[in-house]
């Protein structure tokens, strides 16, 4: 990604990582090649091969920390007590990544291959079957789970979406205050929105 | 698409576009080649080549009537008086197409070969625009537009999540109240939720 802190020193498995997630935004991840990625970086094939065999291995390692960074939030919110707390909690820590990673996030809700990867990891695919349970747990039924699927895949595509010059944590508090409002939530007396 | 009414009878353009689509689906546009669609058909590269020379081509007829049906309710809601009533008519229109189309509009949000035919079809673009801008003048500023970015692609969205065996009028409805609850709008007393 342009502006990343290493530049052009940064170790090779980043800068394939960082290339490879504007390629997938940009043509999809079946539409990406490795090829691609290497006439990109102008490395020859088999410096890539060093360190991803397949495209699906570079797929796997633009997502892992992501999924990481969300079971650590499931976790978390699933350790409180009751359903509105535990659904906020999931909601401020999901909005703060989603405005953190505004770039990467829209691709996990619409691409193919993505979809594909989380149906062959059954860890991860569990992942997010709790983040959904935590929010459809708020209201039981389908209009619950149909407030939960909105609000899974609109924060995740709404974050990419083009609002000018906004700083991260006002695209968060906007992400959250949207969330809040379809899922029935109110702000916490007190609650400070950040992701811990 | 399974199910087509017209079998394999049906005239070869929409067997063409109902394959399109549920290949789009699995691999995304980019991932999909024409070469793919006459081997899932059966048909010779130049059987397709007769109805559409490129894939964008069929990308394009497998959007337009979509776009129109989205463009008629634009005008329509637009024709209204006061920006609720306007962001309700839209709303409604527009899960009613959600969940008519569950399987195909969860691919307008996410797929990147979508969003680089937008950019090339200004009058497209122009409809999308102002859909959004039906949304968001329910609340001037950030937080309104966030809330009609949420609206737009979530309603996509989650119109293809597995809701196990729903039928249309009921995911339809429920795609109606999340929407609303996100936008801050109130069913209207008496208002028929059936998109006109």
């Amino acid at each position: 990604m342009s502006g990343h802190p290493g530049g052009s020193s940064a170790p090779t498995r980043q800068r394939l990582i960082d290339v490879a997630i504007e390629l997938f935004k940009r043509h999809s991840v079946a539409g990406t090649s490795l090829q691609m990625i290497s006439e990109e970086l102008g490395l020859t094939k088999s410096a890539i091969y060093h360190h991803f065999r397949t495209r699906e291995e570079l797929l796997t390692a633009v997502m892992e920390p992501l999924i990481a960074e969300v079971a650590a939030l499931v976790e978390a919110a699933e350790s409180l007590r009751g359903v509105r707390a535990r659904a906020d909690h999931m909601l401020v820590g999901y909005a703060a990544l989603a405005a953190t990673h505004r770039e990467l996030l829209p691709l996990f809700t619409g691409d193919p291959g993505v979809a594909a990867l989380l149906r062959t990891r059954a860890e991860w695919g569990a992942v997010i079957e709790r983040q959904m349970a935590l929010f459809a747990d708020v209201e039981p039924g389908l209009g619950g789970r149909v407030k939960a699927g909105l609000v899974m895949s609109g924060i995740a595509s709404a974050a990419g979406g083009d609002f000018g010059d906004v700083d991260e944590a006002a695209l968060r508090d906007a992400l959250i205050a949207a969330g809040r409002r379809t899922l029935g939530l109110r702000a916490l007396p007190g609650r400070d929105t950040r992701a811990t």
